[in-house]
């Protein structure tokens, strides 16, 4: 059973690798009648697409999206959806030595190691060019949630500096280029990337998800449970290392008193009031109507141009530095990608719950 | 697509609520010609039991597994394995009004809202009972695994008190009730749980869970990456509620000169020997060789002695405590809940990766 | 990914062997607050039970189910379903040497070149006990489906002498111990079976099976669709060797003219009458409305007293042939057997369907 | 779950409609390494392709293959192989009312009430066009079961004429424009379909697909049977209504003492010596190194110029012929089709089998 697919109701594919002619997706399972065009999907990529500021890697790629198959008349067919994106940026190019030695922090080994051989060229299918199409995958997914679920991310640590949460707005995230929801602490990391940038050095960050008006109902226990397909589809994500749900690690340190969300009359037991969220809107892996709260950790760019320690495939002792473009936190293009997996797991529980129970929320 | 089935090649479908008949375990795609006996299986179980040390909960329950189906003179056939634990203690009791009732933190609320309906003895199949037949399973999978693969969890954290890492002594953690490997800190929690248990309050945790010899090459990127499958694995096991893989989040702080981790000539270019391991053996999703490295965050017991707000299957608002049984920190039995996903996953990545690629490691 | 589940949403997990302690059966993805009871699912395994007539074998079971998990004060919970059979019949013997040799047309030796080494008991997990649990499943799925689908199977050809339709009527299948829907030729096969039983000899069979009340809609083009399925859950039945829908084999004799089914207005375009149904209630992969008509053909037992060649483990030629109980014709145990898959295939697109289109017939 | 996909190990996912953009096809669990070239996969295209005789349909498509993503430098990467074709014969045109019409046969129908929605433009998603990505899909199979697996097809019987076996000659399949293993038969059919081109009907036909040199031990028994697979891999071909393996319903006929494959002493006893092959290569659900043989029963084409009675979407009784292109027996490009499948489900059971039993044939 191999690996390139998400979700099993609404279940989409990708394929591509980083300098092919293209990068795809076919998504599988999508309700008909949605009305969807390529304008729909192309807001997503273009909030995700590098080169939009300085922060981000310079790659001039449109992005643009193409929907091959799957809709008709301006609606989804229920057959499956194919989008593909072609690579402009593949001019045959000088790779130097990057076809034989391993850059530390890279899939390069590891590829290599799995499958005797590896698509070198632009980090192959390792490269997080591949999170586009997860970014296009999500927008279809939004359509399947309808307006009633609001999907929003924002980077909220960046280089060991977090945001201060009573300063949240969620309309800066679209005022400064790291979807910062915290105005000062944006020109605070303006001056952390610019010093990591001249150095050639890099930095990690922390991204939270915030999906609201999710019903209550969605996730299959025990194993496929919400937050733990959650955890799988942000650890999925290139360069995460730790995901966490609600309280997360701070749970950790609670105490059972405070750790419990107490429960309030609301509208009729259904809808009942919860007087806090340390639960990230999941109780024995089923949601329960409150906001779900996912957030993840991304290690800094591995492609820094100080050099580094390593060995090429003969075993080789060398030195390495990655020439080029360069993101000194990728962190920041991450939140589009943790948006969209989060509308593509919780869209995907959408259907599997209607299966089983024929709600249709 | 339910979800009471996990792994792919090596899969495991679990059955069974807290207070009925029985539990169990279907596991299909086991090897063949495997020595398999209940013993081996019984082993892991004694550890894992409630009761076997005041500090966890005080359910006499011997476990007995008994293997049905799938083993023949002491082999398994390749035909699916099925495990049975037998309820001793489901004698009829007296619920009082848990039935119409939801305790905050608890699953109840959600299991009633997705379903309609709930089996609220014990918690039914929310219980953490459940995670017995992970356990079963997870012994299954050390024997897919072979003796060259080592498994072992510890407790590193708790109530907010961590372990001391120059401490660490893996010889403690038989030593003490907590699977703590830093034999001090054992006797600080001895205190910490005292006064909780006294309290009637509850603390989280945090598990540390170390696979060695881990050959190169398991993982199947880039939606079943194996760190994306153990953060799943992890997730879906009760009260978790974060996940991260070598540096975790502490990789969001680190800059990228630190966080690569460099490379040197070891025994050829097949098995090169790194100089640290912030990645926690893994990179790009497929394992490097090196150990894998998972921790995970356990909230505390829902279930305290202390009366929280609540509300009732009619909407009207209460207050309620549980009764009984009473488990001041349900993080201590998760360790070899966490040991047993840690193996299913390698089981299942090792047989998925000679599926594809041929290599028998 | 192993075999021993069928379905994706209704889906079926067994386990178990011929003369291990027991059978059993896992459903997963079963819809809650259907009302459900071990009566429901014994009427249809007493139809299956060996031993009711002289015309199948003699095996004394009882065949008596267990729900063991799932159920909760009359009606399902939504978690998984566990049903077992203990095997009575189990007890120790002398099984020869059938350990060492393989009979022709049985799966002896494939188990063993597969597995290399085989639970030969009774032909382990390759007997048809195991359909038992196909038609408990199947018992379950009816539930799902609700009274409006109604499934019935019956005998239609035995030893080459088939039924003659016009003569067709469901109320003689209970009347006679075949499942024959034509009196006269009851009473034929009557007298073909007392001869091949003295002789030692065995025949094979046809069996159809029709679903009514079937809505259009369900089936999921193009590799899943609804007669794609039901062709692989008949296939997949011991000695099954044919499977048609429809016209089946003879619709490669037919013109374009006869072929079509024509259409004529019903009520309204959404149910409109058909005036043949060639195509067996499936157009595209999807069902139509129309019943849905599935066969399939039986070889002959293998298990005769006459001896056949074959060798042994070692390579050495022998002569075999099969002692103790014996059943002229297996086809007439498997018309439960296709009504319990026909169900299962049905539920699980039912399911599939309500996932995608929200269709919730 | 969706429908799109077939295959565990070895998964391909076709997208694309007959008049749309492109039709493609992604395969996800190649093995690495494999030496691929779009000429490989062209080969087979050609084949299959309509217009190469005036016995099928004048569509001038050249079908030309393109590999976009997945090979590098001439190999597979074990990443996902996605290929496209472009549909050049997609120009706009003149649909007449078949939008709002439903043809007897066809999935018009059918698709309407599934999704509410359908792309007639040429069939859309329910084209025959469709099976060319499994004709690709087949190609690249091939390359994973190696040289040693040879598998061959030919059309058997048409318009209820069946080729006589004994002057099978494989070498006459490539001589005339059927597939036909017999040069006589050849003539006869000649003269078929000349009469049915002229009246504008069409006919019927059956295909045998041989795999020879097939290792035994594939097929997972129970439910995923190699001849249960293989099943429904026939049975989602456009217009199959019938399969059978080995004897099929012959079987139905036989006596057991005839039916049995007598075994005698070959090369050893893992390769005994069968004297017939009744079973066609599979027992119990798993291969046993003898020829797998499958026949497949194909529908007359319901495209005939003669007018059949019909409804439209609004109810109304019509009279309805299809124009434009005729293909007076569909079966003839059945053939390469069912080869591919026979190879798709070859190439899974052959990683599947790999994954459990370590066998690397």
């Amino acid at each position: 059973m191999p690996g390139n697919s998400f979700g099993k109701s609404f279940r989409f594919t990708t394929w591509g690798e980083s300098h092919g002619f293209a990068i795809g997706c076919v998504i599988d399972g999508v309700p008909p009648r949605l009305p969807l065009s390529e304008a729909n999907i192309q807001y997503y990529l273009d909030r995700r697409r590098p080169g939009q500021s300085r922060h981000t890697s310079q790659r001039r790629e449109p992005d643009k999206i193409r929907i091959v198959s799957g809709v008709f008349e301006g609606q989804t067919t229920g057959t499956p959806l194919a989008l593909v994106i072609e690579n402009v940026d593949q001019r045959s190019r000088d790779y130097g030595n990057i076809a034989e030695q391993f850059r530390p922090a890279h899939a390069d080994f590891t590829y290599w190691r799995k499958y005797g051989i590896r698509d070198y060229r632009g980090g192959g299918r390792a490269s997080a060019r591949e999170t586009a199409m997860r970014v296009a995958a999500g927008a279809v997914a939004r359509k399947v949630l309808g307006e009633r679920i609001r999907i929003r991310g924002a980077l909220i640590e960046m280089g060991g500096e977090a945001i201060h949460r009573d300063r949240w707005d969620w309309d800066e995230i679209e005022r400064n280029p790291f979807w910062c929801p915290d105005a000062k602490m944006a020109t605070v990391w303006e001056g952390t990337l610019n010093a990591l940038r001249k150095d050639g050095n890099s930095t990690g960050a922390v991204i939270e998800v915030v999906a609201e008006g999710v019903p209550a109902g969605l996730g299959e226990p025990v194993y496929d449970k919400l937050d733990a397909d959650l955890a799988k589809a942000m650890m999925s994500i290139n360069a995460v290392k730790g995901v966490e749900i609600g309280k997360g690690f701070a749970a950790a340190v609670q105490n059972g008193v405070d750790s419990a969300d107490e429960i309030r009359a609301g509208q009729g037991a259904h809808a009942p009031k919860f007087l806090s969220n340390n639960a990230g809107g999941v109780l024995g892996g089923i949601s329960s109507g409150q906001d779900v709260v996912v957030r993840f950790a991304v290690k800094p760019t591995s492609s820094i141009t100080i050099p580094r320690r390593s060995i090429d495939v003969s075993g080789n002792e060398i030195d390495i530095l990655t020439k080029g473009r360069h993101d000194p936190c990728v962190g920041i293009r991450a939140v589009p990608v943790g948006e969209a997996m989060m509308a593509c797991v919780l869209a995907d529980h959408l259907l599997r719950n209607r299966a089983q129970t024929g709600q249709v929320p």
